[in-house]
């Protein structure tokens, strides 16, 4: 990494024609005869010097990105971008809002901050840099280092020269390999196009009926986008739940938000069939047999990345499909390197290899491998820790680190969880009820992963854990977070710190927790405990599970212990509308004698399945 | 600390009626002989054991949370509350929003989360807590450990006993030492009687003028929550600036903004009397002689830490005036702690005591105090970064850390700052722009501090740093962080990363910047170098700085070069709205040999001085 000291060394040097070179973290010191790679920060190009060569294969997010930053680390070397589609630097993240009307103007999607369309015409201008739309890289001359393209329009191709490749060739849409596959009606929303068509199709209210295949992130805002338009949405998903980044009881309360809004979710059940009368879409069958009628299908079942141009040149690609590249985003060759939806990268919590095609990833790598590229492997890319966030309609989702369920995929055995449900305000700013889940390291104590499910923004909450994962924090840090508050903006005790709380207090054995999922278990398989609902009757009358719990207020509870168990070692659980009251009236239980006290985490509030009232 | 392996053997061995007891971290085995304190996570009484008895003086924030924490951990403790006030658990930062008329029922300040009033009945109920209102403590004889209190109805006077003491006193406001403060129309916003009283104003919309004394947070605060019950207000403050805990420039913004608002600021001016007439308050008179007519005044130049009862009983109080406390939260007698306003703690980055007042803080102190009250010193409080946050009519300004004002007052003086103008969202998503400071170690690269203003809420810009700072995160770190993106939420690459984006281009050589602030000075002082805007001229149009500045848009830079001086060494200064294009521009010019190029910071976005258009 270049330092200050680094950098007067440069200055003192660079006078002298002494040039030092960053290779591997070393500098070296090159008498400048005149030709060659120029280090440094961006000096100019110097008489009888040897342009750099970079061509960027791939023009969305990463691509563009690691050209930008190319140039602005060396002025005069000849940077080149070759993209398949007609246009550049899409914000592919936005086609969703696009379509759900959220903006009218497509230019929104291709423009600079400041309104300017990012066309070839403006990155030559303001970037120096050639963007060759339309043009598709066909292969890799490694030995020679050259790259074969084509122009889609002219159908010429030639020979581009590089001195460094860069290939961000960007994933594209996995599609069910089912019959009807070609029939009008069926799209996916990964390009322009795609989002041209859909937007169309919302603007003309003349499809009545839509079948989004895939429940993740793409399909539900799908969803969204086209219940905007007032078509009737269903969701199939292959799963038993939506958003795998989350666990099955948290996914549950996003199906809940779903279903509330009139959309239909479909579980554990694939497409067998799209069904077509004419050429067009006229609905869908599914794996169970059963036929949905719709006029639009819209495929959203995950990515695939391109790599096969990496591997047709012998690059070395992993087992999740990306190509595999160091922490400099260098691939197998040197001289090449990749970034973006097309490689493979590492967890930086378990050391695991994944393909996480994430534009705010994309633009990070672009900004190393652009770098690197031009200044030698200066700068490092640690991984993901795989946050994600997700709009549901008047609800987002979001998880970093690790899930229960991933936790236990990496081999992570001694771990535990805890749910909160809590305000993220005081009432008396309109505070909205959120739902977390907290995963961590039962020795180290260390945060491993958390999950936030609510109305309104759960950004700030998963941006908090993000940090605090990547920062190595644990339960006691957490639990003693100096974060802003102010009542327009969190609760005296933020709702991730009460998280950090309920936690600590589980792992000092404080509190024994009951997950909604087990509780519902019990019921089902007749084992059915003393459960105590420690509200006030009058909350009772207006919200109830109905699961057979007796009623008892928490400011009762003392006289009352006479209506408890006998046996003082027979299971109890308590909850309340979030289960605080429920977790003060299990300690006034437990300092009783009873010890055998759990309290249903969540409450009321984080109980997925039906209930009574 | 419990872990779970402590909480197994406490199971095994409660049966054997040996108690293991936690006493400064080592266990101790303790036959049960029938008597003495009794640690566990709140096992019930046994038998002929004393009841500890836990005494907390003060009811608002910090002294309900110990005695709810304590009773929590032991059941059969005997908890009491002395509270001053006839109030119990006021969410006094909620108070200008109160006044403000964001709600309005009075209770919601007084009320749990389901809305029951936490009053006496309330805490005795729900918690088996004793509380005290209208009740003042008086002294403390620590030799007898005992607290003699006053009923301040009755007048009745008594000696309460105690196992353990927790001092929660809270702070009062300071007062200017002026004539007239016995007028009819001063007030401070410190009780819910000041909130009864500034409602009550709000609501009859009698009074037309209104003088804040003080700029700060709470002056800041009240200044809205007046303004928007239509009173014509003037803040008047000591400092030249306001919000302290903001670096001037970034307060400059701020100011532009309450201005924006019609309401007035007087900054470097001080208060020399209260003008009065017939008892009642008719104007203010400044330390410059200026006088301004008004019929309410609020006084908001801080707080004093309530530490005279500590200090009367001995304990040690610091230079802050705040009583002395360890990470424990244990005072200079080890069965006093004390806890929230009326104590100093440490910040956690200079290793200084500083007086911290937040409701947050109190709150996470009250949590340790009741904790290890009960079962002795297993938790610890590691101090404060002084994290705040501010709402400023539809601005936000809050900061993290260390500011670079403090940290040169802390004696670092190897440091970096950087600012960023930049969108929180995507501008398809109706993104707002932001203002942030990063204040940066530049040998280890930590980041220290962060400020931020600007529209919206700036909550997820802070704690994202807080986190950081907590995480020791370096810029380096943060460049590569994993935050949850998606366009509703951020953009693709957040406004934090593209923050320490910058500051590693500065730390690295890539960009040297100038502050605005110092433009400014060079442009004042007659020293004028070249100045370039590098927008389009159709932007120049709407709105420009006009100081000398020559338009060359980025595009056209390269082709203009020989507009720039003859002289490669000549001072240069690029910006653009925010200065993403005007960092462009700089390393154009740096790549073409110009040697003293420098980005204004933040762009005209963060130029907090008066602009030609």
């Amino acid at each position: 990494m270049f330092r200050p000291f680094f950098e007067n060394l440069l200055g003192i040097l660079w006078h002298n024609d002494i040039i030092p070179v960053l290779e591997n973290n070393t500098i070296v010191f090159v008498l400048d005869v005149g030709a060659g790679f120029v280090a440094g920060s961006g000096h100019g190009m110097r008489k009888g010097q040897k342009m750099t060569r970079i061509v960027v294969i791939g023009g969305s997010a990463a691509g563009p990105k690691a050209a930008a930053r190319a140039r602005r680390l060396d002025e005069k070397a000849e940077i080149t971008i070759i993209q398949k589609s007609p246009d550049l630097s899409m914000a592919s993240c936005g086609y969703p809002y696009y379509v759900g009307g959220f903006f009218d103007d497509r230019n929104q999607l291709l423009c600079s901050p400041t309104g300017v369309v990012r066309d070839s015409k403006f990155f030559l201008a303001a970037k120096g840099i050639t963007a060759r739309t339309s043009t598709e890289a066909i292969s890799i001359d490694r030995a020679n280092k050259l790259v074969k393209v084509k122009d889609l329009t002219s159908q010429h191709i030639e020979d581009l020269p590089y001195d460094k490749l860069i290939l961000a060739n960007g994933a594209r849409p996995r599609m069910p390999q089912v019959p009807g596959l070609g029939l009008d009606g069926i799209t996916t929303l990964q390009s322009m196009q795609d989002a041209d068509y859909l937007r169309k199709i919302a603007d003309e209210k003349k499809i009545k009926k839509a079948v989004v295949i895939g429940g993740g992130l793409i399909g539900i805002e799908t969803c969204e986008a086209l219940h905007l338009a007032g078509i009737e949405i269903t969701i199939v998903e292959m799963l038993p739940q939506l958003l795998s980044f989350l666990d099955p009881e948290m996914a549950k309360l996003v199906e809940n938000h779903v279903r509330s809004k009139n959309a239909n979710v479909i579980g554990n059940n694939g497409l067998a069939e799209f069904l077509g009368k004419d050429g067009k879409l006229v609905g869908v069958k599914l794996q169970n047999g059963a036929e949905i009628d719709c006029q639009l299908a819209v495929v959203a079942i995950g990515v695939i990345p391109n790599s096969d141009l990496a591997a047709s040149a012998g690059l070395e690609t992993g087992k999740t499909g990306g190509v595999i590249v160091n922490n400099y985003m260098q691939t197998s060759d040197p001289d090449i390197y990749a970034i973006g939806d097309c490689i493979e990268t590492v967890n930086r919590i378990t050391g695991q290899k994944v393909h996480a095609p994430y534009g705010d990833l994309a633009n990070l790598q672009g900004r190393i491998a652009g770098e690197n590229a031009i200044v030698g492997n200066v700068k490092e890319y640690p991984g993901t820790i795989q946050t994600g966030i997700c709009k549901v309609f008047d609800y987002s989702a979001g998880s970093t680190g690790l899930s229960e369920r991933n936790a236990r995929r990496a081999g992570i055995e001694d771990f535990e969880t805890v749910i909160n449900a809590s305000p993220d305000k005081p009432g008396f700013m309109k505070g909205l009820l959120l739902v977390s889940k907290l995963v961590v390291d039962r020795k180290t104590r260390k945060i491993l992963g958390a999950q936030c499910v609510g109305p309104g923004d759960v950004s700030k909450q998963i941006a908090e854990w993000a940090v605090a994962i990547m920062g190595g924090l644990t339960v006691e840090d957490y639990c003693n977070a100096d974060l802003p508050y102010a009542p327009p903006f969190s609760l005296a005790i933020d709702h991730s710190i009460a998280t950090a709380h309920l936690m600590q207090n589980k792992l000092d054995g404080l509190m024994a927790g009951i997950s909604a999922e087990e509780l519902k278990h019990l019921i089902d398989t007749g084992s059915i405990p003393t459960i105590l609902d420690v509200r006030a009757s009058d909350e009772y009358e207006v919200m109830r599970l109905g699961i057979g719990e007796k009623l008892i207020p928490l400011g009762a509870l003392r006289k009352r212990l006479n209506e408890m168990p006998a046996d003082k070692n027979a299971p109890i659980i308590c909850y309340c509308k979030i289960s605080l009251r429920g977790y003060e009236a299990a300690r006034v239980l437990v300092g009783n004698g009873y010890t055998n006290v759990r309290v249903l985490e969540g409450g009321i509030m984080a109980w997925p399945y039906p209930r009574e009232k």
